[in-house]
């Protein structure tokens, strides 16, 4: 299958072409970027000079599936021609997320390029939306915390053993602020240090949002502090939630019940594991691992869920090939089973 | 005056070295370590190579002023004849912080070597605690979670604007887990990584809730988990809880007035700051100030408060030489102007 | 074909099961360890659960190859009997790296445990002894250093292009120093720090020396100094020499001639590259390249060489999979085309 | 003193704030920014808030002594009226260290702004030009780098002991490039990675040869790469040179006498200090040592010195307050007394 991406020259355009090149079914055919235009892939990312590719401006050549890592607004644009002539593709950046164009004019600040196309995306969390994926032609990539909550609050919230309020305390890697430079990506600021940002409203936040409201069919308050962590790669999601009453009442291991409800709800995953320790992010650094702890403090019902991910792989380029893999019919695990590089 | 160290060969010791250096009232006499005695100082920290000390099994000589900076249990009985014969101490271990001895042998899996100096000694937090530490011959240096988390919801508490109930998720550099070898503090596996730990149950758990709860009047009930973050330096807890309604209610300008609520209930303090912006660790490297932001979500009424520190510094050596500059009739901030280094 | 792995529970071990996992003609069917006899593999390394291995005390069942990740002088009386046996090996330990057994006896300050073995190995760096890898019985897998350093200057030294007196400064990630509890390895005392070490020699001298040697057909006067980086994977060698007179004498353009020499040198190499501008370790991490850039200063003909490589694969488990190919008829990057994990 | 900051915005000159912030002789009257002009400086630097200054477009008030931070070509353009307005400088840019206009002009790829003034200036290192420094109005403070490299192979050059052909391979923290934004300085590119670079010519190499040709009174033939380190603050250089035959020959106990050569070089040094074990860079974290540590290769006679420095205090802000002291009559050492802030 010939594969075209588009922005290649960012960090999860980059990690999509690290990945693919060992997929079996697929052959990168065509990369462009905003930047680096005419010179070759290798100048840019010296790791993927083996790849032979030129960057050039537009997508070359005839393909067969199609991924967009640009921002978000510019990627709409650039996708809407691909999927009206029928090309399937997955959208990293945020322009599919939201199913509502005026909660994306709200957060994103800008006027969604193509919000007729909104109704037709899936958001591409396999773990909660597999057959949709399936079935669709554009999948919208979920964002990198947004991966690591949901996965981490999802069996909790479906059936229903927590209250509707839920706060989660994330800790990301510098490379989820992409390349692109900034004094809060200067290494001589962030190394040796953390911090929290995005007090005033993050934009994964109604992205988060929309999908617990969906699992609780019910508005979930949600509180999202993300912290920046002097490491390159992984996010921690650390959620905080309360058993509703009744749930307490009725089961004497709370615990023990806990991790069954979690191991039965993923029980069937490749990539999202229920673990019996608390998992550090270096546990699944370059491979698309989510992995999972679920915690009960007997004395008053607190649930804390740690999860933890690569945000570059399951929290971008890998899920974004696990998606193509839904979508294309092959095995959704094809191209990924590579093990994490610890330590 | 003349001080001595217990047990200088940790990190704890060697940082309370390394200020008191510069101490205009202080002279380091005698320095013991459970490891090193017989040797220099030096030889095992070459920073101290200037003080030109040797480290001995017993303190020597007439001394003021003793700092103990041993593990827990161990300190208590090394201090124990020090304080009986009218040396003021400060207790950078565990051992006087817990006003109640069945606490702190459940939490510390060993009966209390001496419990009845428990009553004589203070909680040493100057901005919750400075009269009596002013008066009292032994006080215990709180823990470094402890400060960084009771000093960001002090004032919420005290003034009770917000429900007893809170979260602190609290993210460590490594040096708060001691110089002692393990693998989880082993270079190569802790660096590029994130993890939770202590979810069963953390010894900083039952000191914040001892402080919390005098300053609510009331049970509070805490949630706190910490985490391990790959710097060496830094501590910062992000404190969730909810405005009461009451508060809310009456208040047009939420996230104001609860700003003017801190910024007044520290104005007097020399190293608790409230700052405009969120804080990062970097900023208090190697000095004593403990930074503290609350911000609050109008929409819902949930306060997070963002406090950080050096927990080698306000979270252990600094803040043991700031109850010694009150216990000794000092300046309070003496010896501790050092601004931060930064980057 | 079944492998086994002795020793699994360190760096190199657990690099070994990572990267053969996914090798299409190997089955991992059977891991000892020093410490872990009993557990599950996922027990100790969380990130290869998958592999559902047990760790065992030895080695079981039938074996076609086995690996052994051992200290030096345990690897080789752990290994004698399998040699004996027939099945083929890679020793990733020092035991079968020097050719003379006095070498070793003064390095190593141990009697070898079967010097009559010495005769039979061969130092298993591929790029130089390919072909009497693929005939051998027992590979002696190079060390971290040794790899880095020699690929740098084997061809300056083969073409007899410099002069027979190099410096090799090496800068090492902390994983080269293993998974045993050091002070050295210590996070805190690691961490924001650079320092030299084995100024009295490494143990990786030797070994480097004798390669040198036998590339120049004479004796290469060697300063090698290794230096700890704060990073966990990754070695960078810059080796400086002097171009001989009669070359610089008899060539207008230095630089591109010796770039020449180089390129000509791996111009059939899968791993080795020379590139167009100085490598970062980062480019190499997790795979199994060697990054070489030689640079001449044009002035006064010293000749200095960059080279690059992940301590952890090219530099153990990843060139012992190499040889591993070798020794079986495979082909030679099979199971070793992982792309760099970047950034 | 009234002191004055031109450019407190970058790294060195936001070092100058903090180290003069508690210098007993000093009070920071004015300064000013290329940036941030308008603001305070605690709205750049949150750490220097306390200090209650404003930075200004140009300098403001009456000065007794000013630094500059600028880049080459603008510092000297700052300067130059305020040299000629009688009050004494101290220049952390490139501007007056070298004594040649052409080698400032090869190097640097501008003509010198003010030629004339460069027979004024001292080059301020004061291990070496102390008197000199003491009488001047202008001082040139030494790069990072130079200071590392020239203190580590001052004696030995001046004594004569070694050939007159010297390597130095120097690593250094990210904060020597400063605080200007660049992908080099990236945080997800640098972090985990080592690379060397300046191999076609780094602008400190003119600086150190000009004095290791004056220490030798002769050329000396100058190899230097320095190397990109994933920490922010330290230098350490490596330098490797021969012993000369005559030196050999005249002597039985090499390396016991080139260190008591060059602790006697040292011997009334404050800050340059000959260690007994490898330095590392963290112990000088934040404060003003040079840690010096020669080693000598009995069998082939290579002297191998390690030395380093914090590169934003002795390779940059510490010494040019050193300096300042000296110009102005103080104690040389005053204001510098801090220790390192380790771990």
């Amino acid at each position: 299958m010939k594969v075209g991406i588009i922005n290649v020259t960012g960090y999860a355009g980059a990690d999509l072409a690290r990945i693919l090149a060992n997929h079996p079914e697929v052959e990168i055919s065509s990369v462009t970027g905003r930047s680096g235009a005419g010179r070759s892939l290798g100048s840019v990312f010296p790791h993927l000079t083996g790849l032979g590719l030129e960057i050039t401006r537009e997508l070359e050549g005839s393909l067969d599936f199609v991924f967009s890592a640009l921002p978000h607004a510019a990627s709409a644009e650039a996708l809407a021609p691909i999927i009206e002539s029928g090309i399937k593709c997955v959208d990293i950046s945020a322009d599919f997320r939201l199913r509502s164009k005026d909660v994306y004019a709200k957060w994103y600040e800008v006027d969604h390029p193509n919000p007729e196309m909104l109704g037709d995306s899936v958001y591409g969390l396999p773990e909660l939306h597999r057959q949709d994926i399936a079935k669709t032609g554009i999948t919208a990539n979920p964002g990198c915390y947004p991966t690591a909550s949901i996965l981490g609050l999802a069996p909790a919230l479906q059936t229903g053993i927590i209250e509707h309020s839920v706060i989660v305390d994330a800790k990301s890697g510098v490379s989820g602020a992409g390349r692109g430079l900034s004094i809060k990506t200067h290494f001589s600021e962030v190394n040796e240090s953390v911090t929290a940002y995005g007090l005033d409203g993050h934009r994964h936040h109604p992205e988060i949002s929309q999908e617990l409201d969906a699992l609780a069919a019910s508005n979930v308050e949600l509180t999202f502090v993300p912290h920046l962590i002097p490491m390159t790669r992984g996010i921690l999601a650390t959620s905080y939630s309360r058993l509703t009453s009744d749930f307490v009442a009725s089961n004497d291991h709370l615990h023990t019940t806990v991790r069954d409800i979690y191991q039965q709800y993923y029980k069937d995953e490749a990539f999202t594991k229920v673990v019996d320790s608390p998992p550090a992010t270096k546990q699944t650094l370059g491979n698309n691992d989510c992995l999972v702890f679920p915690t009960v403090n007997k004395e008053n019902g607190m649930l804390t869920v740690i999860s933890c991910i690569d945000n570059l792989v399951k929290g971008a380029a890998g899920q974004a090939i696990q998606n193509m893999n839904l979508m294309s019919g092959f095995s959704e695990s094809s191209g990924l089973e590579q093990l994490a590089v610890y330590p």
